[in-house]
Protein backbone atom coordinates (compact mmCIF):
# COMPACT_ATOMS: atom_id res chain seq x y z
CA UNK A 1 0.00 0.00 0.00
CA UNK A 2 3.13 2.50 0.93
CA UNK A 3 4.03 4.43 -2.44
CA UNK A 4 7.68 5.89 -2.16
CA UNK A 5 7.55 9.86 -2.29
CA UNK A 6 9.98 9.44 -5.42
CA UNK A 7 8.05 7.66 -7.54
CA UNK A 8 5.43 9.44 -7.65
CA UNK A 9 5.90 10.82 -11.27
CA UNK A 10 7.29 7.54 -12.36
CA UNK A 11 5.98 5.18 -15.36
CA UNK A 12 4.76 2.83 -13.34
CA UNK A 13 2.36 5.15 -11.31
CA UNK A 14 0.98 6.21 -14.97
CA UNK A 15 -2.45 4.71 -14.21
CA UNK A 16 -2.75 6.03 -10.88
CA UNK A 17 -2.84 9.70 -11.97
CA UNK A 18 -6.00 11.46 -11.86
CA UNK A 19 -5.65 15.41 -11.83
CA UNK A 20 -8.84 16.52 -13.65
CA UNK A 21 -11.41 17.04 -10.48
CA UNK A 22 -13.05 19.61 -9.49
CA UNK A 23 -14.62 18.92 -6.08
CA UNK A 24 -17.57 20.65 -5.12
CA UNK A 25 -18.75 22.41 -2.03
CA UNK A 26 -22.16 21.36 -1.88
CA UNK A 27 -25.35 20.48 0.70
CA UNK A 28 -24.06 17.12 1.51
CA UNK A 29 -26.40 15.63 3.87
CA UNK A 30 -25.63 14.18 7.50
CA UNK A 31 -25.49 10.26 7.70
CA UNK A 32 -25.39 9.90 4.11
CA UNK A 33 -24.14 6.05 5.23
CA UNK A 34 -25.39 4.06 8.24
CA UNK A 35 -22.56 2.75 9.77
CA UNK A 36 -20.53 4.74 12.68
CA UNK A 37 -17.21 5.40 11.80
CA UNK A 38 -14.35 2.84 13.23
CA UNK A 39 -11.43 4.07 14.78
CA UNK A 40 -7.70 2.36 13.36
CA UNK A 41 -10.04 -0.05 12.51
CA UNK A 42 -7.32 -1.54 10.42
CA UNK A 43 -3.92 -1.29 11.17
CA UNK A 44 -1.57 -1.69 8.32
CA UNK A 45 2.01 -2.95 9.82
CA UNK A 46 5.31 -2.49 7.65
CA UNK A 47 7.06 -5.83 8.14
CA UNK A 48 10.68 -6.12 9.59
CA UNK A 49 10.91 -2.75 9.47
CA UNK A 50 10.36 -0.46 13.20
CA UNK A 51 8.86 2.43 12.02
CA UNK A 52 9.48 5.90 13.71
CA UNK A 53 6.34 7.03 15.89
CA UNK A 54 4.63 10.46 16.62
CA UNK A 55 5.54 12.26 19.82
CA UNK A 56 1.97 13.38 20.52
CA UNK A 57 -1.35 13.07 18.71
CA UNK A 58 -4.18 14.85 18.83
CA UNK A 59 -7.67 13.61 18.21
CA UNK A 60 -10.03 16.67 16.96
CA UNK A 61 -13.01 14.83 18.13
CA UNK A 62 -15.36 17.67 17.46
CA UNK A 63 -14.52 18.62 13.83
CA UNK A 64 -14.21 14.33 13.26
CA UNK A 65 -17.72 14.49 14.68
CA UNK A 66 -18.97 16.74 13.06
CA UNK A 67 -17.70 15.30 9.81
CA UNK A 68 -20.80 14.05 8.15
CA UNK A 69 -22.58 17.44 8.72
CA UNK A 70 -19.80 19.41 6.90
CA UNK A 71 -20.41 20.51 3.67
CA UNK A 72 -17.08 21.39 2.54
CA UNK A 73 -15.77 18.21 3.37
CA UNK A 74 -14.93 17.27 -0.08
CA UNK A 75 -12.02 16.90 -1.96
CA UNK A 76 -12.46 18.67 -5.71
CA UNK A 77 -10.15 18.01 -8.48
CA UNK A 78 -10.22 19.37 -11.96
CA UNK A 79 -9.81 16.98 -14.60
CA UNK A 80 -7.88 14.12 -14.50
CA UNK A 81 -4.22 12.72 -14.03
CA UNK A 82 -5.19 10.95 -17.51
CA UNK A 83 -5.04 14.11 -19.71
CA UNK A 84 -1.96 15.77 -18.35
CA UNK A 85 0.04 11.94 -18.96
CA UNK A 86 -1.69 12.35 -22.27
CA UNK A 87 0.02 15.37 -22.67
CA UNK A 88 -3.05 18.29 -22.74
CA UNK A 89 -0.78 20.91 -20.87
CA UNK A 90 -3.20 23.54 -21.38
CA UNK A 91 -5.01 25.52 -18.89
CA UNK A 92 -8.88 24.53 -18.41
CA UNK A 93 -9.61 26.57 -14.63
CA UNK A 94 -8.57 29.66 -13.23
CA UNK A 95 -7.04 29.97 -9.77
CA UNK A 96 -10.51 32.51 -9.06
CA UNK A 97 -12.29 29.16 -9.85
CA UNK A 98 -10.16 27.03 -7.85
CA UNK A 99 -10.56 29.36 -4.58
CA UNK A 100 -14.01 28.47 -4.31
CA UNK A 101 -13.63 24.85 -3.54
CA UNK A 102 -10.80 24.88 -1.41
CA UNK A 103 -7.84 26.72 0.12
CA UNK A 104 -5.26 24.08 0.36
CA UNK A 105 -4.33 22.00 -2.64
CA UNK A 106 -1.93 21.32 -5.64
CA UNK A 107 -1.99 21.25 -8.92
CA UNK A 108 -0.11 21.90 -12.31
CA UNK A 109 -0.35 25.43 -13.96
CA UNK A 110 -1.05 26.08 -17.30
CA UNK A 111 1.37 25.06 -19.77
CA UNK A 112 2.72 23.15 -17.05
CA UNK A 113 4.98 26.40 -16.09
CA UNK A 114 5.51 24.90 -12.45
CA UNK A 115 4.39 23.86 -10.07
CA UNK A 116 1.30 25.43 -7.72
CA UNK A 117 1.30 25.56 -4.29
CA UNK A 118 -1.67 26.97 -2.10
CA UNK A 119 -2.11 27.21 1.70
CA UNK A 120 -4.18 28.98 3.73
CA UNK A 121 -6.35 30.49 0.36
CA UNK A 122 -2.72 31.89 -1.40
CA UNK A 123 -1.82 30.21 -4.44
CA UNK A 124 1.69 30.02 -5.10
CA UNK A 125 3.89 28.82 -8.56
CA UNK A 126 7.13 27.32 -8.11
CA UNK A 127 8.79 27.64 -11.67
CA UNK A 128 11.54 25.63 -13.15
CA UNK A 129 13.86 28.41 -12.57
CA UNK A 130 13.95 28.68 -9.14
CA UNK A 131 11.08 32.04 -8.66
CA UNK A 132 8.25 31.97 -6.77
CA UNK A 133 4.93 34.08 -7.28
CA UNK A 134 1.72 34.50 -6.33
CA UNK A 135 -0.56 33.45 -8.57
CA UNK A 136 -3.47 35.45 -10.08
CA UNK A 137 -6.99 34.58 -10.20
CA UNK A 138 -6.94 35.16 -13.69
CA UNK A 139 -4.22 32.82 -14.29
CA UNK A 140 -5.22 28.98 -15.38
CA UNK A 141 -4.18 25.50 -13.95
CA UNK A 142 -4.27 22.64 -16.57
CA UNK A 143 -4.98 20.57 -13.48
CA UNK A 144 -5.85 20.80 -9.79
CA UNK A 145 -6.84 19.15 -6.45
CA UNK A 146 -8.18 21.27 -3.71
CA UNK A 147 -10.28 20.89 -0.46
CA UNK A 148 -10.94 23.15 2.15
CA UNK A 149 -8.71 21.85 4.95
CA UNK A 150 -9.81 21.21 8.39
CA UNK A 151 -7.81 18.94 10.30
CA UNK A 152 -9.24 15.98 12.06
CA UNK A 153 -6.10 15.05 13.47
CA UNK A 154 -2.60 16.44 14.24
CA UNK A 155 0.44 14.56 14.82
CA UNK A 156 3.56 16.03 16.32
CA UNK A 157 7.30 14.87 15.28
CA UNK A 158 10.58 15.43 17.27
CA UNK A 159 12.94 13.17 15.54
CA UNK A 160 14.31 13.24 12.11
CA UNK A 161 12.45 10.94 9.93
CA UNK A 162 12.62 10.54 6.04
CA UNK A 163 9.89 10.78 4.08
CA UNK A 164 9.37 7.42 2.68
CA UNK A 165 9.07 6.34 6.83
CA UNK A 166 7.00 9.41 7.81
CA UNK A 167 4.79 8.02 4.88
CA UNK A 168 5.10 4.31 6.12
CA UNK A 169 4.05 5.82 9.50
CA UNK A 170 0.89 7.43 8.30
CA UNK A 171 -0.12 4.44 6.79
CA UNK A 172 -0.03 2.80 10.16
CA UNK A 173 -2.42 4.86 11.98
CA UNK A 174 -5.27 5.84 9.69
CA UNK A 175 -8.60 4.17 10.44
CA UNK A 176 -8.60 2.90 6.83
CA UNK A 177 -6.07 3.52 3.51
CA UNK A 178 -9.91 3.44 1.53
CA UNK A 179 -10.76 6.84 1.88
CA UNK A 180 -8.84 10.20 1.31
CA UNK A 181 -6.50 12.27 3.14
CA UNK A 182 -5.33 15.72 3.04
CA UNK A 183 -2.28 16.54 4.64
CA UNK A 184 -0.50 20.05 5.49
CA UNK A 185 3.01 19.66 7.50
CA UNK A 186 4.92 22.01 8.72
CA UNK A 187 8.20 21.47 9.94
CA UNK A 188 11.66 21.97 9.31
CA UNK A 189 13.54 19.31 6.88
CA UNK A 190 17.46 19.04 6.78
CA UNK A 191 16.76 17.76 3.37
CA UNK A 192 14.37 18.55 0.67
CA UNK A 193 14.19 17.33 -2.88
CA UNK A 194 11.52 18.75 -5.29
CA UNK A 195 11.58 19.67 -8.95
CA UNK A 196 9.39 21.88 -11.20
CA UNK A 197 8.77 21.79 -14.88
CA UNK A 198 9.36 24.44 -17.75
CA UNK A 199 6.45 25.97 -19.44
CA UNK A 200 6.14 23.87 -22.81
CA UNK A 201 4.62 25.33 -26.17
CA UNK A 202 2.48 23.29 -28.69
CA UNK A 203 2.78 21.08 -30.22
CA UNK A 204 3.02 19.59 -26.49
CA UNK A 205 6.39 16.98 -25.83
CA UNK A 206 4.85 13.72 -24.47
CA UNK A 207 4.63 13.49 -20.78
CA UNK A 208 7.90 11.78 -19.99
CA UNK A 209 9.84 13.72 -22.12
CA UNK A 210 8.19 16.79 -20.22
CA UNK A 211 9.37 14.92 -16.88
CA UNK A 212 13.00 14.44 -18.32
CA UNK A 213 13.03 18.56 -18.39
CA UNK A 214 12.39 19.10 -15.01
CA UNK A 215 14.43 20.94 -12.75
CA UNK A 216 15.81 19.69 -9.57
CA UNK A 217 15.89 21.43 -6.45
CA UNK A 218 17.95 20.10 -3.63
CA UNK A 219 17.44 22.04 -0.19
CA UNK A 220 18.90 22.02 2.77
CA UNK A 221 18.10 23.04 6.27
CA UNK A 222 15.23 24.76 5.31
CA UNK A 223 11.84 25.76 6.96
CA UNK A 224 8.20 25.40 5.07
CA UNK A 225 5.12 23.61 4.54
CA UNK A 226 4.18 20.86 2.74
CA UNK A 227 0.67 20.12 0.75
CA UNK A 228 -0.65 17.28 -0.67
CA UNK A 229 -3.18 14.08 -0.93
CA UNK A 230 -2.97 10.55 -0.22
CA UNK A 231 -5.61 9.08 -2.82
CA UNK A 232 -6.92 4.80 -2.88
CA UNK A 233 -5.53 2.59 -5.25
CA UNK A 234 -9.35 2.92 -6.71
CA UNK A 235 -9.05 6.50 -7.91
CA UNK A 236 -5.57 5.98 -9.22
CA UNK A 237 -7.44 6.81 -13.19
CA UNK A 238 -8.33 9.72 -12.01
CA UNK A 239 -6.10 11.41 -9.48
CA UNK A 240 -2.80 10.78 -8.26
CA UNK A 241 -2.62 7.20 -6.13
CA UNK A 242 -0.54 7.56 -3.29
CA UNK A 243 1.12 10.12 -1.66
CA UNK A 244 1.72 13.66 -3.82
CA UNK A 245 2.78 16.49 -2.31
CA UNK A 246 4.34 20.00 -2.87
CA UNK A 247 6.31 21.83 -0.63
CA UNK A 248 7.02 25.85 -0.10
CA UNK A 249 9.41 27.06 2.46
CA UNK A 250 8.58 29.92 4.79
CA UNK A 251 10.58 32.29 3.58
CA UNK A 252 8.66 31.62 -0.14
CA UNK A 253 12.25 31.44 -1.50
CA UNK A 254 12.48 27.33 -2.70
CA UNK A 255 9.60 24.59 -3.24
CA UNK A 256 7.90 22.14 -5.50
CA UNK A 257 7.07 19.09 -6.54
CA UNK A 258 8.42 16.66 -3.57
CA UNK A 259 11.08 14.23 -4.84
CA UNK A 260 12.60 12.91 -1.58
CA UNK A 261 12.67 14.75 2.03
CA UNK A 262 14.14 14.01 5.52
CA UNK A 263 11.80 16.06 8.34
CA UNK A 264 13.75 16.80 11.92
CA UNK A 265 10.80 17.94 13.34
CA UNK A 266 7.07 18.85 12.50
CA UNK A 267 3.54 18.75 12.53
CA UNK A 268 1.40 17.09 10.62
CA UNK A 269 -2.27 17.85 10.01
CA UNK A 270 -4.80 15.26 8.64
CA UNK A 271 -8.06 15.91 7.13
CA UNK A 272 -10.02 12.61 6.45
CA UNK A 273 -12.68 12.54 3.44
CA UNK A 274 -15.48 10.20 2.23
CA UNK A 275 -16.26 12.50 -0.89
CA UNK A 276 -14.55 12.85 -4.24
CA UNK A 277 -15.97 15.26 -7.05
CA UNK A 278 -14.25 15.41 -10.45
CA UNK A 279 -14.95 17.51 -13.27
CA UNK A 280 -13.24 17.11 -16.59
CA UNK A 281 -12.70 19.81 -19.03
CA UNK A 282 -15.18 20.98 -21.97
CA UNK A 283 -12.79 21.68 -24.85
CA UNK A 284 -11.92 20.26 -27.75
CA UNK A 285 -8.07 18.94 -26.91
CA UNK A 286 -9.75 16.81 -23.79
CA UNK A 287 -12.60 15.91 -26.33
CA UNK A 288 -10.55 14.49 -29.14
CA UNK A 289 -7.50 12.77 -26.63
CA UNK A 290 -6.91 9.21 -26.84
CA UNK A 291 -6.16 9.75 -23.33
CA UNK A 292 -3.14 6.87 -23.87
CA UNK A 293 -0.34 8.73 -22.89
CA UNK A 294 1.76 8.53 -21.23
CA UNK B 1 -14.21 1.68 -26.97
CA UNK B 2 -17.25 0.08 -27.88
CA UNK B 3 -18.00 -2.66 -24.71
CA UNK B 4 -20.68 -5.17 -25.25
CA UNK B 5 -23.79 -5.03 -23.25
CA UNK B 6 -23.17 -9.23 -22.43
CA UNK B 7 -19.42 -8.61 -21.14
CA UNK B 8 -20.80 -5.88 -18.53
CA UNK B 9 -20.25 -8.30 -15.49
CA UNK B 10 -17.45 -10.35 -16.69
CA UNK B 11 -14.43 -10.36 -15.16
CA UNK B 12 -12.49 -8.88 -18.19
CA UNK B 13 -14.45 -5.80 -16.71
CA UNK B 14 -13.78 -6.04 -13.00
CA UNK B 15 -11.15 -3.18 -12.95
CA UNK B 16 -13.93 -1.14 -14.78
CA UNK B 17 -16.58 -1.12 -11.74
CA UNK B 18 -17.05 2.15 -9.47
CA UNK B 19 -20.32 1.35 -7.48
CA UNK B 20 -19.89 3.75 -4.44
CA UNK B 21 -20.44 7.29 -5.87
CA UNK B 22 -22.89 9.25 -4.05
CA UNK B 23 -23.23 12.96 -6.42
CA UNK B 24 -24.22 15.36 -4.72
CA UNK B 25 -25.97 18.29 -5.97
CA UNK B 26 -24.25 21.24 -5.45
CA UNK B 27 -23.65 25.47 -6.32
CA UNK B 28 -21.45 24.70 -9.32
CA UNK B 29 -20.66 27.97 -11.14
CA UNK B 30 -20.69 28.58 -14.71
CA UNK B 31 -18.27 28.21 -17.10
CA UNK B 32 -15.77 26.49 -14.87
CA UNK B 33 -14.11 25.15 -17.89
CA UNK B 34 -12.92 27.86 -20.56
CA UNK B 35 -13.17 26.70 -23.51
CA UNK B 36 -16.44 26.16 -25.91
CA UNK B 37 -17.91 22.59 -26.44
CA UNK B 38 -17.33 20.93 -29.42
CA UNK B 39 -20.12 19.81 -31.04
CA UNK B 40 -19.45 15.85 -32.82
CA UNK B 41 -15.47 16.63 -32.91
CA UNK B 42 -14.85 13.65 -32.50
CA UNK B 43 -16.24 10.69 -34.44
CA UNK B 44 -15.62 7.34 -33.55
CA UNK B 45 -15.78 4.62 -37.16
CA UNK B 46 -16.73 1.26 -36.55
CA UNK B 47 -14.24 -0.22 -39.25
CA UNK B 48 -16.04 -2.66 -41.70
CA UNK B 49 -19.71 -2.38 -40.48
CA UNK B 50 -21.94 -0.47 -41.30
CA UNK B 51 -23.98 0.78 -38.34
CA UNK B 52 -28.00 0.97 -38.32
CA UNK B 53 -28.85 5.38 -37.70
CA UNK B 54 -31.33 7.22 -35.89
CA UNK B 55 -34.34 7.99 -37.69
CA UNK B 56 -34.53 11.26 -36.41
CA UNK B 57 -32.25 13.15 -34.01
CA UNK B 58 -33.02 16.33 -31.87
CA UNK B 59 -30.61 18.35 -29.97
CA UNK B 60 -32.20 19.71 -27.19
CA UNK B 61 -30.14 23.29 -27.56
CA UNK B 62 -31.56 25.02 -24.67
CA UNK B 63 -30.74 22.86 -22.56
CA UNK B 64 -27.20 22.05 -23.96
CA UNK B 65 -26.45 25.91 -23.53
CA UNK B 66 -28.14 25.89 -20.04
CA UNK B 67 -25.58 23.00 -19.45
CA UNK B 68 -22.70 24.86 -17.51
CA UNK B 69 -25.08 26.68 -15.35
CA UNK B 70 -26.79 23.52 -14.41
CA UNK B 71 -26.32 22.77 -10.78
CA UNK B 72 -27.77 19.58 -10.89
CA UNK B 73 -26.00 18.12 -14.11
CA UNK B 74 -23.92 15.85 -11.53
CA UNK B 75 -23.89 11.95 -11.96
CA UNK B 76 -23.93 10.95 -8.26
CA UNK B 77 -22.37 7.52 -7.26
CA UNK B 78 -22.67 5.64 -3.47
CA UNK B 79 -19.70 3.68 -2.81
CA UNK B 80 -17.45 2.08 -5.42
CA UNK B 81 -17.60 -0.87 -7.96
CA UNK B 82 -14.62 -2.47 -6.52
CA UNK B 83 -16.47 -2.51 -3.07
CA UNK B 84 -19.28 -5.18 -4.90
CA UNK B 85 -16.20 -6.81 -6.69
CA UNK B 86 -14.76 -7.02 -3.16
CA UNK B 87 -18.40 -9.02 -1.81
CA UNK B 88 -19.05 -6.05 0.34
CA UNK B 89 -23.10 -6.34 -0.44
CA UNK B 90 -24.75 -4.33 3.06
CA UNK B 91 -26.81 -1.38 1.77
CA UNK B 92 -24.97 1.75 2.88
CA UNK B 93 -27.55 4.36 1.55
CA UNK B 94 -31.71 4.64 1.75
CA UNK B 95 -33.47 5.18 -1.56
CA UNK B 96 -34.86 8.07 0.11
CA UNK B 97 -31.38 9.50 0.88
CA UNK B 98 -30.57 8.47 -3.03
CA UNK B 99 -33.62 10.70 -4.45
CA UNK B 100 -31.86 13.78 -3.09
CA UNK B 101 -29.46 13.56 -5.65
CA UNK B 102 -31.37 11.46 -8.82
CA UNK B 103 -34.48 10.50 -10.15
CA UNK B 104 -33.60 8.03 -12.47
CA UNK B 105 -30.63 5.45 -12.14
CA UNK B 106 -29.83 1.80 -11.31
CA UNK B 107 -27.88 0.29 -8.49
CA UNK B 108 -27.65 -2.98 -5.95
CA UNK B 109 -29.93 -3.66 -3.09
CA UNK B 110 -29.12 -4.53 0.35
CA UNK B 111 -27.75 -8.21 0.06
CA UNK B 112 -27.76 -7.87 -3.13
CA UNK B 113 -30.99 -9.13 -3.40
CA UNK B 114 -32.59 -8.03 -6.80
CA UNK B 115 -31.55 -4.85 -9.31
CA UNK B 116 -32.64 -1.79 -8.77
CA UNK B 117 -34.11 0.55 -11.58
CA UNK B 118 -35.06 4.32 -11.05
CA UNK B 119 -37.21 6.39 -13.34
CA UNK B 120 -39.41 9.71 -13.09
CA UNK B 121 -38.34 9.62 -8.92
CA UNK B 122 -39.28 6.35 -8.71
CA UNK B 123 -37.54 3.41 -7.43
CA UNK B 124 -38.23 0.17 -8.10
CA UNK B 125 -36.69 -3.58 -7.15
CA UNK B 126 -36.25 -6.50 -9.33
CA UNK B 127 -35.69 -9.74 -7.77
CA UNK B 128 -34.15 -12.80 -8.87
CA UNK B 129 -37.83 -14.62 -8.27
CA UNK B 130 -38.60 -12.56 -10.75
CA UNK B 131 -41.31 -10.25 -8.85
CA UNK B 132 -41.35 -6.68 -8.90
CA UNK B 133 -42.13 -3.92 -6.16
CA UNK B 134 -41.37 -0.39 -5.59
CA UNK B 135 -38.81 0.38 -3.06
CA UNK B 136 -39.37 2.04 0.60
CA UNK B 137 -37.46 5.00 1.37
CA UNK B 138 -36.08 3.17 4.34
CA UNK B 139 -34.76 0.53 2.66
CA UNK B 140 -30.82 0.87 1.12
CA UNK B 141 -28.98 -0.29 -1.53
CA UNK B 142 -25.09 -1.51 -1.75
CA UNK B 143 -24.33 0.59 -3.89
CA UNK B 144 -25.96 3.14 -7.40
CA UNK B 145 -25.37 5.72 -9.71
CA UNK B 146 -28.15 8.41 -10.01
CA UNK B 147 -28.63 11.47 -11.74
CA UNK B 148 -31.53 14.49 -12.50
CA UNK B 149 -32.28 13.21 -16.14
CA UNK B 150 -32.30 16.22 -18.18
CA UNK B 151 -31.46 15.42 -21.91
CA UNK B 152 -29.45 16.93 -24.46
CA UNK B 153 -30.48 15.19 -26.86
CA UNK B 154 -32.91 13.04 -27.96
CA UNK B 155 -32.55 9.77 -31.35
CA UNK B 156 -35.45 7.42 -32.50
CA UNK B 157 -34.92 4.65 -34.15
CA UNK B 158 -38.00 2.33 -35.94
CA UNK B 159 -35.93 -0.05 -37.58
CA UNK B 160 -35.13 -3.54 -35.35
CA UNK B 161 -31.47 -3.06 -33.86
CA UNK B 162 -29.19 -5.57 -31.86
CA UNK B 163 -27.98 -3.64 -28.51
CA UNK B 164 -24.56 -4.18 -29.13
CA UNK B 165 -25.08 -2.18 -32.53
CA UNK B 166 -27.38 0.43 -30.60
CA UNK B 167 -24.26 1.05 -28.37
CA UNK B 168 -22.02 0.85 -31.44
CA UNK B 169 -24.24 3.80 -33.17
CA UNK B 170 -24.44 5.72 -30.08
CA UNK B 171 -20.61 5.61 -29.88
CA UNK B 172 -20.42 7.52 -32.96
CA UNK B 173 -22.90 10.42 -32.11
CA UNK B 174 -21.15 11.31 -29.04
CA UNK B 175 -19.04 14.39 -29.15
CA UNK B 176 -16.48 12.73 -27.06
CA UNK B 177 -16.01 9.41 -25.56
CA UNK B 178 -14.15 10.93 -22.88
CA UNK B 179 -17.42 12.24 -20.35
CA UNK B 180 -20.66 10.64 -18.76
CA UNK B 181 -23.45 9.56 -20.44
CA UNK B 182 -26.88 9.04 -18.79
CA UNK B 183 -29.64 7.19 -20.93
CA UNK B 184 -33.01 6.58 -20.57
CA UNK B 185 -34.58 4.42 -23.75
CA UNK B 186 -38.55 3.98 -24.06
CA UNK B 187 -39.01 1.07 -26.72
CA UNK B 188 -40.41 -2.03 -28.18
CA UNK B 189 -38.09 -4.41 -27.62
CA UNK B 190 -38.38 -8.08 -29.54
CA UNK B 191 -35.88 -9.61 -27.56
CA UNK B 192 -35.11 -8.67 -23.86
CA UNK B 193 -32.53 -10.70 -21.33
CA UNK B 194 -32.32 -9.70 -18.45
CA UNK B 195 -30.58 -11.05 -14.89
CA UNK B 196 -30.77 -10.46 -11.04
CA UNK B 197 -29.13 -11.67 -8.13
CA UNK B 198 -30.55 -13.64 -5.27
CA UNK B 199 -30.50 -12.01 -1.69
CA UNK B 200 -27.25 -13.09 -0.05
CA UNK B 201 -26.59 -13.54 4.01
CA UNK B 202 -23.25 -13.51 5.94
CA UNK B 203 -20.40 -14.96 5.48
CA UNK B 204 -20.68 -13.40 1.64
CA UNK B 205 -20.03 -15.61 -1.14
CA UNK B 206 -17.32 -13.91 -3.62
CA UNK B 207 -18.95 -12.14 -6.31
CA UNK B 208 -18.02 -14.63 -9.47
CA UNK B 209 -20.33 -17.23 -7.35
CA UNK B 210 -22.89 -14.66 -6.79
CA UNK B 211 -23.04 -13.15 -10.64
CA UNK B 212 -23.21 -17.68 -11.00
CA UNK B 213 -26.49 -17.59 -8.86
CA UNK B 214 -27.96 -15.11 -10.98
CA UNK B 215 -31.06 -15.55 -12.38
CA UNK B 216 -31.49 -14.88 -16.20
CA UNK B 217 -34.91 -14.22 -17.44
CA UNK B 218 -35.85 -13.92 -21.19
CA UNK B 219 -38.28 -12.14 -22.50
CA UNK B 220 -40.00 -11.36 -26.17
CA UNK B 221 -41.72 -8.73 -27.22
CA UNK B 222 -42.38 -6.42 -24.07
CA UNK B 223 -42.33 -2.76 -24.04
CA UNK B 224 -40.84 -1.12 -21.64
CA UNK B 225 -37.56 1.75 -20.22
CA UNK B 226 -34.46 1.22 -20.06
CA UNK B 227 -32.27 3.59 -17.81
CA UNK B 228 -28.52 3.07 -17.43
CA UNK B 229 -24.64 5.12 -17.66
CA UNK B 230 -21.84 5.12 -20.18
CA UNK B 231 -18.44 6.01 -17.82
CA UNK B 232 -15.44 6.47 -19.65
CA UNK B 233 -12.33 4.28 -19.21
CA UNK B 234 -10.52 6.75 -16.38
CA UNK B 235 -13.75 5.85 -14.23
CA UNK B 236 -13.77 2.53 -14.53
CA UNK B 237 -12.15 1.48 -10.78
CA UNK B 238 -15.00 4.14 -9.65
CA UNK B 239 -18.21 2.97 -11.83
CA UNK B 240 -18.92 0.47 -14.50
CA UNK B 241 -16.48 1.28 -17.40
CA UNK B 242 -18.98 1.41 -20.59
CA UNK B 243 -22.41 0.71 -20.90
CA UNK B 244 -24.32 -0.67 -18.26
CA UNK B 245 -27.94 -0.71 -18.25
CA UNK B 246 -30.92 -2.03 -16.39
CA UNK B 247 -34.83 -2.51 -17.73
CA UNK B 248 -38.39 -2.05 -16.48
CA UNK B 249 -41.22 -3.62 -18.50
CA UNK B 250 -44.21 -0.60 -19.01
CA UNK B 251 -46.44 -3.06 -17.10
CA UNK B 252 -43.91 -3.61 -14.79
CA UNK B 253 -44.12 -7.29 -14.79
CA UNK B 254 -40.39 -7.90 -16.22
CA UNK B 255 -36.87 -6.42 -15.88
CA UNK B 256 -33.54 -6.40 -14.14
CA UNK B 257 -29.66 -5.82 -15.56
CA UNK B 258 -29.47 -6.09 -19.04
CA UNK B 259 -27.37 -8.63 -20.85
CA UNK B 260 -28.52 -8.80 -24.56
CA UNK B 261 -31.47 -7.59 -26.31
CA UNK B 262 -32.79 -5.97 -29.60
CA UNK B 263 -34.87 -3.21 -30.28
CA UNK B 264 -37.86 -2.91 -32.67
CA UNK B 265 -38.29 0.52 -32.07
CA UNK B 266 -37.36 3.58 -30.17
CA UNK B 267 -36.40 7.09 -28.52
CA UNK B 268 -33.62 7.21 -26.95
CA UNK B 269 -32.56 10.09 -24.47
CA UNK B 270 -29.18 10.99 -24.09
CA UNK B 271 -27.86 13.48 -20.67
CA UNK B 272 -24.12 14.55 -21.19
CA UNK B 273 -22.30 15.35 -17.92
CA UNK B 274 -18.99 16.48 -17.09
CA UNK B 275 -19.24 16.11 -13.24
CA UNK B 276 -19.20 13.07 -11.25
CA UNK B 277 -19.18 13.00 -7.39
CA UNK B 278 -18.05 9.83 -5.78
CA UNK B 279 -18.99 8.96 -1.99
CA UNK B 280 -17.45 6.37 -0.52
CA UNK B 281 -19.14 4.25 2.58
CA UNK B 282 -17.95 5.27 6.30
CA UNK B 283 -18.68 0.99 8.00
CA UNK B 284 -16.38 -1.39 8.96
CA UNK B 285 -16.65 -3.34 6.40
CA UNK B 286 -15.64 -0.95 3.66
CA UNK B 287 -12.44 0.13 5.93
CA UNK B 288 -10.99 -3.22 6.32
CA UNK B 289 -11.49 -4.69 3.19
CA UNK B 290 -8.73 -5.23 1.11
CA UNK B 291 -10.30 -4.34 -1.93
CA UNK B 292 -8.80 -6.76 -3.97
CA UNK B 293 -12.06 -8.27 -5.20
CA UNK B 294 -13.33 -10.50 -7.47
Amino acid sequence: MYQEFQAMRSLKQKLTVGLCLLLVTLSFPAALFSHPVPNNSRKHVVSGKSLPKPSSDVILTNKASADSQDNNDVVFTASISTAIYSALYDGVVTYGMLKRFGDMGLGAPDRIDGEMFAVDGRFYNILADGSIYELADSEKASWATVKFFRPDRILTFDKPISCPDLYATLDTLYPTLNVMYAFRIDGAFSYMQTESTPGQSKPYIPFLELLAQATQFYNYDVKGTVVGFRFPAYMEQVNVGGYHMHFLSDDKKVGGHIKDCTMNRGRVAIDVTHKADVIVPRDKDFYESPLDGP
